[in-house]
């Protein structure tokens, strides 16, 4: 087993090891005083995994129930919480009881506000089942839902009591959201490790699978080294979004059908890096992408992009933060006026 | 002025002084980076001192807007608080604006928890203007929604930037309000100031006015002392309860239409009183209680108030925590399981 420390105020511990699954019982029972667990999932995963999970956890002396919710980003809103608030209610549980988010990252961050909220707060422990979660929103105590007018503009910080990784799960990871979590894979090889984007370079979408066990703890690794020193997002964290910013635009121009967020966040990455270094990094980075069967380019224009940039949470007043990454491995948080920003992807490249 | 220090983690000031509105402006000023303050208030208070509020806020070079709800408890919903969330992204604001709540407990509850998770958290202001949001809910950064299943099910904490309370408010409060305030007023002389006790003995709805600019303080700062020791409401905050246990069955029993929440809590206290104190403690709280039009008994039979103890959210388990005083001032945490609880109300007396 890899276990990395998170040392946030509230630290814990991502735990990745194949067959992981079958030890949630004796975690919640090590890390909290539930006796009763929420599983929380969705109709994808809940059918694959939520019987191992709640045999564990009954093992464990645990009363184990299930609230299962429709796949896919459109549930991740208000009614869908609103839904689960109701189903802890009617179930009993106790601000002491623990929540347990089986899923993706739309049941992690769900899950997790959810844990934040009800009772004004009360444990969960992320079991994360595809590539992007176990990468990216298990680590952070990022939680949130969608709102009508955008992506995670409601939620919380709220610390899991520990991740489990599983990287079993990801051997019947549809294709899609393999491609999908690759996206962020590589965004962490350009800020921060250059020798991983070297590796992701040299491999694709069938290969990788057998080297998950090094690169699931070399990116969550990065990840806890920037949470550690950030905690509530106001600095460092911001490399993090290295290609969010148009991303999130390219999310929104297509109202969050035609791309994944890995698919978005790769797109966003080339675009940003096309306009803003030199060629010879944005050529090795969009042959990378391409490799996973990623875009490296979208048909909407940029200067339709652009504008939707401002909608970002990240802007502070009529400022916006962006990411460059040159060389490969090291990110810049550069800082622009809304019209400065538009004014780099005036050119054409 | 009257400044009382809160000295939690995100530390803050209660400043008491009436005309204290007109500061509002000077206020967000010092102690944010706003731009915009969006006032949220209901349509019984905003069309009161909105105007004051934002005219404060427009001198003070900061952009003002409005969100106006209906009134009462039943606005403390999930469907209100989507409301709040679509405003505040309808009219851009950032996680370096601010929101102001003005208003009773429903508002100051409801505007805390939308800025605890709005973009995952940003800043705001508390102007209570009820006597019961001064003296209890504007500290202690609890935020809540009511859910179908029962009140403050929901919810955060958060602490405020500042609280402004201005008791120049409490003159136009009708006098139910008013009523319902002081059964939380009683509590605090109960809980920890006999002196206060004695006082309020001696007052009426009417003579108590003109002493609010002492006793708002003095209730203040009970809560602060209890609050800063227990932030998160794990051990000594259970004192604030006295008469909650009882006083949220009540309120959960006339489906939260009969009682205002100071009246279930007078009730609350004095059936406590009656079944775990001596004789003379209860009456003499009975005769306070009663000075002010607050309720000292309810039709509905104890045998069926009991069982609604058990949704308590302080309830861990199968065990519940109450709060019994004696002699007055002086506050007593006791552990129950469920059964010894209800065997606490067989008697009769």
């Amino acid at each position: 087993m890899k276990k990395i420390h998170v040392p946030v105020a509230q630290a814990y511990d991502v735990l990745i090891e194949r067959g992981i699954l079958a030890k949630a019982g004796e975690t919640v029972r090590a890390l909290t005083k539930a006796e009763t667990c929420a599983v929380i999932t969705d109709d994808h995963v809940g059918p694959l995994y939520a019987d191992a999970v709640e045999a564990s956890l009954r093992e464990a002396g645990l009363r184990a129930v299930r609230f299962t919710f429709p796949h896919g980003e459109a549930s991740k809103n208000a009614a869908t919480l609103a839904a689960i608030w109701s189903f802890l209610c009617t179930e009993g549980l106790t601000r002491s009881d623990c929540l347990i988010a089986l899923g993706g990252g739309v049941v992690g961050d769900i899950t997790g506000f959810a844990a934040a909220t009800f009772l004004r707060g009360m444990p969960y422990v992320q079991i994360p089942t595809s590539l992007l979660a176990q990468v990216d929103s298990s680590v952070g105590g990022k939680t949130a839902i969608d709102l009508p007018e955008g992506k995670n503009l409601v939620g919380a910080f709220k610390q899991p009591a520990a991740v489990l990784c599983d990287p079993d799960t990801l051997r019947t990871l549809p294709r899609t959201f393999l491609t999908d979590g690759m996206g962020e894979v590589i965004k962490y090889g350009m800020i921060a490790d250059a020798a991983l984007f070297d590796t992701l370079c040299g491999l694709d979408l069938d290969t990788v699978q057998d080297r998950f066990d090094d690169i699931i703890p070399a990116c969550v690794g990065i990840k806890r080294d920037v949470v550690a020193e950030d905690e509530l997002d106001t600095g460092l964290r911001m490399i993090l979004n290295f290609g969010h910013t148009l991303g999130h635009a390219i999310e929104a121009y297509y109202h969050y059908e035609t791309y994944t967020h890995g698919c978005a966040v790769a797109a966003g990455m080339c675009l940003m890096t096309d306009y803003t270094g030199d060629a010879d990094t944005a050529a090795r980075l969009r042959a990378c992408v391409e490799r996973y069967g990623l875009p490296s380019r979208v048909d909407a224009p940029i200067g339709e992009l652009v504008p939707l940039c401002g909608h970002d949470k990240k802007r502070a007043g009529s400022h916006l933060r962006y990411i460059v990454c040159e060389p490969v491995g090291h990110a810049v948080i550069r800082d622009a006026t809304l019209e400065g920003f538009a004014a780099l992807f005036e050119r054409t490249v």
